[in-house]
């Protein structure tokens, strides 16, 4: 008998068909002798409906209290299906129950709509397992010090799943959504992508970061930090499929490097159509211009991707970066109007018609020359490279987005991902 | 500057348009310099979106770890209403902070589905207030002692609302709602049905029980108790109309005998066709019966409404109840198949096609001859009435159901509640 946490997308609860489908596949695994644990989104569209009455009633409006009352109103959602969840267990003959973040508690820091979690005090939700109760954990939300209600940003449902599972030491946490697993790169442009069968939390983690919506990035350091075996998979199949069969589906997050994982040295492609790119040029190269013009990005709270500085040239260099294309005419407005003026830069310049495609393996770190056979691999196909990052298991360029499925294509094909990868 | 407590219904909160205004009406109190709490329900229909979900899942089902998930997931409606109204006002300019039930707290025992309030902990509520805050406090619902939300009923946005000013003591309650007031009687029936400006509490007690839909009974219990001054009034006024005629309409629930209120005899006419007629005739005249005919009846969780037995003839008596015609069916086949058969009841006779009507009027308790006005003017229709029921302030008839309308404009006229009262 081990504890276990499942964890299920908004898709996934999208209905009452679909809520009730839940509900026997947890059936299934209770009566297997698990005791369970289960953390459900809010219904798919949900969330938007409520955050969308709240922006006709205060467009554009964004302060700690008005951020706590969109929490108050999100974190509804969550509740809601945790309880129909609990009573469609109920109608499966089981017993269960429903805690809201507060009642379980779980205490976060008091950052409205992107808290981060704390601490989680299992006495209660352990006391039900240990009754013979299935427990459903309302996820997306927790309390913070003061008893107000907050919520952990999109996607934080993975995060409580995460989190409740490493504070209950669960043996592994069962992510479902509407994918079947975490792919060598997006199906939809490269029909010969394969899935992974495992992946190890640190690929993930770029994965995640690099636009492979799979996780919440937020759960997988979760999951790093706390070790929680992690896996995604279906929430699709049927829910009577063979229980041994379903628990070795879909992707598991591994942290062990000595375990019989694959063996690639990349892992995955992944890209990001949604970034934009600055450069200023000729900037003075003297000790605090990065500061000068990074910290002023970063007081208008938008987050820089990648950053590029070159060696300089008589005394100026050019130095570039990378925004959310949301971001982008607001970062260049303040460029414009108030951070180059005293820095004496040549040239101000943007582009938002760019993407961003890595490539990702934790065998990067012991092999040399897979930069360059990226490097080349784009060559042969015409791609001019704009910019270029390193880290120690990825390698990001920056490209013309119109080239963006020649490019993975051409990756995945040189990186040979389409064939099961070697033990 | 005085403590006031404004409640909107459902429909008055139906749309982030009807929100805007509600919050624009109340800017305008807190900006005459009252302190303002709040209490709004969930917005109109998503109280019975939320719990058809549920009957999707378990039709039938009834349990009280049942009814518990049952109020997890309708309480979620008035929370987001809450934290709604807390945006808009904010967009009013205002500083403003929502509480669910739990937050406040507002404790209550364990009855999911219709719990009782025990106490309500004001203190975080009036600090808010004395900075200056409008405080929305969540309705309908609170937290038993082990940290369960629970729901009051139905119509119970009201009861917390009145629970509020009462532990507040606030200077009035006012309930805001899609009528103008209380009336004479329906005026769909009866056009010439008069607003009364006050009413005194055991009148509207009356009027409540009796098919008033206009407050939750259990409110208005709660403001006799606490004598809670309470207004009814219209939430379609324009919101900026004046606030002292907006002080002024509505009805005022009294609880002064010697205030300066209409000296009627008879305030309103009541009705019901929701009701059924259940006869036992020949039932042996002993010590008992009436409890094991209605003990099973309580015990099947059904309400009964007038309860008729007559002097016995022979060592036997006629015995009737009325219950609501929802319940009829049931109630028949129980007393059928188990009750009736030990007691030896010569006859079991029902009928759905009937209806209550009942005069109201706190002046009834020094006048005489009241009754005997009402059944002259039934009479004067041919107008059969089949059962009688008294106390001290109201008395019903139950009549044939197509009488109804005739029923209710013939004792209207009678009791010449058309015309203004005098003072």
């Amino acid at each position: 008998m081990a504890l276990i946490v499942h964890k299920y997308g908004g898709t996934s609860m999208g209905s009452t068909e679909r809520i009730r489908n839940v509900a026997k596949r947890v059936a299934k695994w209770h009566r297997a002798g698990h005791q369970m644990v289960v953390v459900p989104s809010a219904m798919s569209g949900e969330t938007n409906r409520l955050l969308g009455l709240a922006k006709e009633l205060a467009p554009g409006k964004a302060s700690p209290s008005y951020e706590r009352e969109l929490d108050m109103l999100a974190s509804t959602g969550e509740q809601a299906s945790s309880a129909l969840l609990a009573i469609a267990l109920q109608a499966e003959g089981l017993q269960s129950v429903s805690y809201a973040g507060w009642q379980v508690p779980i205490r976060t820091n008091n950052a409205y709509t992107k808290a981060r979690i704390e601490s989680i005090d299992d006495a209660r939700v352990r006391a039900d397992l240990d009754a013979g109760k299935v427990v459903i954990v309302t996820g997306f939300q927790g309390m913070d010090d003061a008893g107000n209600i907050t919520t952990l940003g999109r996607g934080g449902s993975d995060t409580s799943a995460v989190a409740v599972a490493a504070a209950m030491k669960a043996q592994e946490c069962l992510i479902y959504t509407d994918v079947d697993g975490v792919y060598t790169t997006d199906p939809r442009v490269v029909p010969e992508a394969r899935r992974l069968k495992t992946v190890s939390f640190e690929e993930m983690l770029e994965m995640a970061s690099l636009g492979s919506k799979v996780l919440q990035i937020r759960s997988v350091e979760f999951a790093g930090k706390y070790r929680v075996p992690l896996r995604v998979l279906s929430s699709f199949t049927p829910w009577d499929i063979d229980i041994h069969e379903e628990a070795a589906s879909g992707t598991l997050i591994t942290f062990e490097e000595d375990e019989n994982m694959e063996q690639a040295i990349v892992s995955g492609i992944a890209f990001n159509r949604d970034e934009a790119k600055i450069a200023l040029r000729g900037v003075p190269d003297k000790p605090g211009i990065a500061y000068q013009i990074l910290g002023a990005v970063a007081q208008a709270n938008v987050e820089v991707d990648m950053i590029i500085q070159n060696i300089s040239k008589d005394g100026r260099t050019d130095f570039s970066f990378t925004v959310n294309r949301g971001d982008y005419a607001k970062i260049m407005d303040l460029l414009r109007s108030s951070v180059i003026k005293g820095l004496g830069v040549e040239d101000l310049e943007g582009d938002t018609k760019i993407c961003k495609v890595s490539i990702v393996g934790i065998g990067m770190r012991s092999h040399v020359g897979i930069a360059s056979k990226m490097f080349r691999a784009l060559s042969e196909e015409g791609i001019n490279i704009q910019m270029i990052s390193t880290s120690e298991i990825k390698t990001s360029v920056v490209i013309d987005e119109k080239y963006i499925e020649l490019a993975v294509r051409a990756l995945h094909k040189a990186f040979d991902l389409d064939q099961p990868a070697t033990a």
